[in-house]
């Protein structure tokens, strides 16, 4: 029995008949090593238990292979999406990725507090979150790169898509089908911080229409927490007014499918009676048949993790927008005359 | 300014007036510091910009301070929810959470080729993945404590739900209100791999049935792959059938929401036409009015985080069974007669 703490790269290019450089390429998946020679190699290799250990190599190089991805909550497909996209870019990068969880404000606050990425990672990717302006201060003092992914905090680097015209998309949408009474669900759950899609969706609504000349109206535009239940409470809600609107554009995918559910369940249907229109498309989207402004959340996880790569290389980086896009589907129509 | 490399317990100790043992105590957390004192040390602790180097402290005893969760998917709600219990446990007791994201067969692979949390981690939560036998057998070459999360895997410590009962609650419920026509839609994705969640619930709706002596059909049980999209195809292939069934039980509230669409689709009405139950009580299942079978994923989260942490502490561990639970909302209604 091999003791394996003993093996070292070494052994493995005496027992392939190799240098260690050549070793070295060929676990590292680099190339210039022949096809046969780099199998014979991972062979060796894997009969000798060989592993790389990470702490040896990068500590002495001030590295730690790791890079931190902070993020609210897993469970919400937006930001699951996100870090999977991440994952699996740095992966590839051969880094590792260390998850930063800041469901609440308690863990959040600790995490600012306690800077624990300091020594932990080399850099942050900032899966975007609201913050408060006090948190915002301090990941100056992370002591590592910060790039910022679905979003902008303060003057980092940064993935986002244009949420000012994602609305404006979707508002041009409806008043090309002749709506005029279009009614807005926000979702916003943050107390005093600002939360920047959220604001900005909310301008491109209210540009879009005074664009097409439409007046807005207070009483069309409500505010939810992020859930779907939430959304089916903010159509309701809406419903229930004297003159309800045709259609209604909501902050979330996961919103409009409670808003989806709320119309229905009011016994009215969509889109005869009400349009509505949702952004993200959410892996339901497309079975619900609901019409969304697409903004691809993967190509943003994986730029944000490109460019956090590229900070580790003290590479420049430029600031992305993601494209977005109009997914017309059926649950938006022309009203009802 | 403070050169940060060069602080350390005993700076801050002398600064505070105290002990090196009570500044330790107080920046971990632990009792027998007062809150006054402890206070006064994380002030000053911060003021210093003081940071416990992980690294420095763990490495010498062996130990990483870190526990790797290995998942197929982040963006998948169940895998989401999973992560996000077990990494807020872990982060409680001061470990650190790295992600392994296993979401195709070649990462997978590679994962267990490379055995990369040799060195990296103390232990393995694995969230119950298919797995073929060979990448089964690698696992005891990971060399940490392996803990399983939702399912079973070889002889390592488990958490989980009882899968055959569950199915079987949900059959019973539905042959309770009269239904006999009950058809399956599976989730059975994984080529030559035995998923065990698949086969379980599907012994126990055969069991079920036979046990209300309903002779099963075997066009009444459908394949499909795990998505809300596939769902709605697997109910189009029942309801397609000379005798198509009056109640529908789905592998998960995600296959349930798209049969749901796709018996609307088809005119039909849920529950008047078609019964449909699901499994897990996703987030979208209250608002879409989906009876379902509730598996507590934060509790087998949290409960697998535990074992692990207890399993760190060499303390004995038990496996464990996740109660489930009928809810009982508007998608079943007797058969119409």
């Amino acid at each position: 029995m091999v003791n394996r703490s003993e093996i070292n790269m070494a052994d493995v290019a005496r027992r392939a008949n190799v240098s260690v450089a050549t070793v070295s390429r060929a676990l590292r998946g680099l190339p210039g090593v022949g096809e046969a020679t780099r199998a014979r190699i991972l062979e060796i290799a894997e009969e000798l238990a060989y592993v790389i250990s990470p702490e040896a190599s990068r500590l002495s190089s001030g590295q730690t292979g790791r890079v931190g991805v902070v993020v609210p909550a897993t469970q919400i497909w937006f930001y699951g999406e996100m870090l999977a996209a991440i994952e699996r870019r740095l992966r590839e990068a051969d880094l590792d990725v260390l998850l930063y969880q800041v469901s609440d404000e308690e863990v959040r606050m600790r995490f600012f507090r306690d800077l624990p990425t300091r020594r932990k990672v080399d850099a942050v990717v900032l899966i975007a979150l609201p913050l408060p302006q006090l948190e915002v201060d301090r990941l100056d003092h992370l002591g590592v790169e910060v790039v910022v992914a679905g979003g902008r905090v303060r003057d980092f680097p940064y993935v986002e898509v244009d949420d000012r015209a994602i609305a404006a998309t979707a508002v041009d949408h409806l008043v090309g089908l002749g709506h005029e009474r279009i009614a807005l669900i926000r979702a916003t759950n943050y107390g005093e911080i600002h939360w920047a899609p959220d604001v900005l969706r909310l301008e491109g609504y209210l540009m879009a229409l005074s664009a097409a000349g439409i007046p807005d109206r207070s009483e069309y535009v409500v505010s939810v927490p992020f859930t779907p239940h939430d959304g089916a409470a903010g159509a309701e809600e809406l419903m229930a007014l004297p003159e309800p609107p045709t259609a209604i554009l909501c902050f979330s995918d996961e919103i409009a499918i409670g808003a989806m559910e709320a119309v229905r369940r009011a016994g009215l249907r969509v889109p005869e009676d009400v349009s509505i229109v949702g952004i993200d498309d959410h892996p339901f989207a497309a079975v619900m048949g609901l019409t969304t402004i697409r903004q691809d959340v993967d190509a943003q996880g994986e730029a944000a993790a490109n460019m956090a790569l590229r900070r580790l290389d003290h590479a420049p980086v430029d600031n992305l927008v993601i494209p977005h896009e109009l997914v017309i589907r059926t649950s938006t129509a022309p009203p009802r005359s």
